[in-house]
């Protein structure tokens, strides 16, 4: 399947949220980036609900409210899982909560992001990074789609025509936030444990190496006038790795994963070589060394080579690390609805990356069979749904307080 | 400009080679691959002139004759030099020694080579394989061109029906083989040196190393746990580099050109590489020695990566020394035609190469401008050409007696 931010689909979608927000007793409003928030009012005093019309947008005061929710976007070839478990679990984890009669002390909201996947715009978290002030309104706006639409056009197709720079979340709005998220990897499925607590996201640093060069005839070319683009690149893979290994962080993992050699023929010597880097740690500051090492790498092969370098970092955003009572909360919650958890560094982009900046921050993992992820063949049974949602909503129930 | 074997514009280069060489009066044959032949008799009786119809095929006797050729054939966006040189320059060195009086004690034929380039088969020198019994003729007409067509359709099509079995050289039918082409490097040109005479031919070795193994996403993969094929394919290459590098040999070279590497995704762990090699020296047991030390790499590699490896030569033919009275007989008419030579090693693929099979041989090379061959703007200058010519005819007078 696939739902790309602002198509048909994804429009659709957001008539099936803002109806089930609704039918769930939730005030419903969207920001300008199509945001969607269920806002559960504490005390039980729900506004009456109508049956026509747009919900009016209502602006999230500074209240220290506790937020849940997840995207529902989905790349091509996806499965039905990613993200859409921590909107849908959202929605059902504040249903049982208020089926238990439990009353929330501050506003409980469920958010479905905008746009997580980087599928039409070419920029990840898209609807958390503008709630986080972590993107300006403007730069947000002139970003160009695959099919050549910028977003202000396709997001003013979609509905949502105000200006982006009401997006940003004011100071305080939300207290805490915790996303329910399938685990997108082997480890719990592995370990035979349902509940994943992600005590920090590993962001990426990730950019380009472009070495460029003279290149030459594979027999004519002798050894010592090469300049080979691609050895350097080989050289640069390979001292990746050994600055991941060596780096003394928490599973820092680095990977060269585009390689672009040019003109690529078995009697030509490389005459360039672009190739991508993807360095993660938990911890900014090692992340950050092992990209220096890298590009250290990158120049003295260069150099010793006699190549042109274009080095660039297209993104290396801070990594986030848990609250530590939002952790808590999540771990005692595992245990009263007697499910064993284990703590987990999550190496993906999520959502909770960015709201980490504007609030305390925790996800809850579930497992999905072989660590299967952004493929057709996605699966999460539904015992591991149950036990996630469960967890979910005892934790929120922790957060905000009785 | 191009001319593929076979095609409209090949069979019309036939052609008009047939007539350029009868009107140098010289007796005109064709074999079932389409080389094309041209013989000078011995002492300068032409057999008679025809004007309409094929000349009747006559076979090559074991009678020592002299030949001189090259390819006519010319790959997509090439220039007009390659092979070229050789075909028209012998015709040229021919037409001059018989103006200058001269009279050849054996016969000396002129040939025109069928499809050294791989273009359309993806085999190199063809008819020349065929000429020295290096490629059987039934796995020669089984070979299917780029457009489905089988070798012994398209050279039906082109006129040449005959079996192919008839086209290898019978013992002794050449003493001696001399090619003239251009260099298609910068060596002439850089030491100002307008005659190359070149000592051997370093036949590439080349094949391919592949490599696979399970992947991962960038962020989930843990680096102990990885099976990284790119990382086996760098090894590969930097290996390859050193060990030519180390080899010992005269100017050996190896290459990795081709880098196919998938998914090709930032945050995929590369799941499979296919990377080339190609391996040159003019000793064969020196390449052999380096190849085998790129496959010892690659096995290393793989086995310590956990990865498998589909290790394949394609192709390893031998090279070929040029014969040491040829190269004197070219160095004493350089200095008789008043002109600098040098002594130079082939690192490219020429019919000579398997001529060498069936023939004492040797090669005249002529500078080409900036080295620069296979494109549009190859160029010789008319005063490098005349020279070739002359080093070419005079070369030919001492090898073909007086
Ligand atoms: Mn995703
Ligand atoms: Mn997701
Ligand atoms: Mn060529
Ligand atoms: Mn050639």
């Amino acid at each position: 399947m696939q739902r790309i931010v602002y198509s048909a689909t994804d429009v659709s979608a957001r008539a099936f949220l803002i109806l089930a927000f609704r039918k769930a007793g939730l005030d419903v409003r969207a920001d300008a980036a199509g945001n969607l928030f269920g806002r559960w009012h504490p005390g039980g005093v729900f506004p009456p609900l109508t049956d026509d019309g747009e919900p009016a947008p209502v602006r999230v005061a500074g209240e220290g409210a506790v937020a849940t929710g997840s995207h529902f976007d989905a790349i091509p070839g996806s499965g039905i899982y990613d993200g859409t478990v921590g909107v849908l679990g959202a929605l059902a984890a504040v249903t049982a909560l208020r089926g238990a009669g439990y009353t929330p002390a501050v506003p409980i909201d469920v958010v479905a992001f905008t746009s997580e996947e980087p599928t039409r715009f070419g920029v990840s978290c898209l609807g958390s990074r503008l709630l986080a002030g972590a993107l300006a309104p403007a730069a947000a706006d002139a970003l160009v789609g695959t099919d050549g639409v910028t977003l202000a056009a396709a997001r003013a197709d979609a509905g949502y025509t105000g200006p982006l720079d009401d997006v940003r979340l004011p100071d305080g709005a939300y207290a805490s936030f915790l996303e329910l998220h399938i685990e997108q990897g082997a480890r719990l499925e592995s370990a035979a444990t349902p509940i994943g607590v992600v005590t920090a996201i590993a962001a990426p640093a990730a950019g380009w190496a472009n070495f460029s060069g003279g290149g030459g005839h594979a027999g004519g070319a002798p050894m010592a006038s090469r300049s080979d683009a691609a050895l350097a690149a080989a050289e640069v893979a390979l001292a990746a790795e050994a600055a991941a290994v060596a780096s003394g962080g928490d599973g820092t993992v680095a990977t060269v994963g585009v390689w672009d050699v040019s003109p690529g023929a078995v009697n030509a010597v490389p005459a360039a070589a672009n190739v991508s880097f993807d360095v993660r740690d938990p911890d900014g500051g090692v992340r950050d060394a092992v990209v220096a090492a890298v590009r250290a790498a990158a120049e003295a092969a260069a150099a010793r080579r006699g190549l042109a370098l274009d080095w660039s970092v297209v993104s290396a955003d801070p990594p986030a690390s848990s609250d530590g009572g939002v952790v808590s909360a999540v771990e005692a919650a595992a245990a009263e609805a007697g499910l064993r958890s284990m703590r987990l560094v999550s190496r993906a982009y999520h959502d909770t990356l960015f709201m980490a900046r504007v609030a305390r921050t925790g996800m809850v993992f579930v497992p999905c069979r072989g660590g299967v992820s952004h493929r057709p063949d996605e699966f999460v049974s539904e015992a591991h749904l149950r036990g996630g949602v469960e967890v979910l909503a005892r934790s929120l129930a922790k957060l905000a307080g009785r």
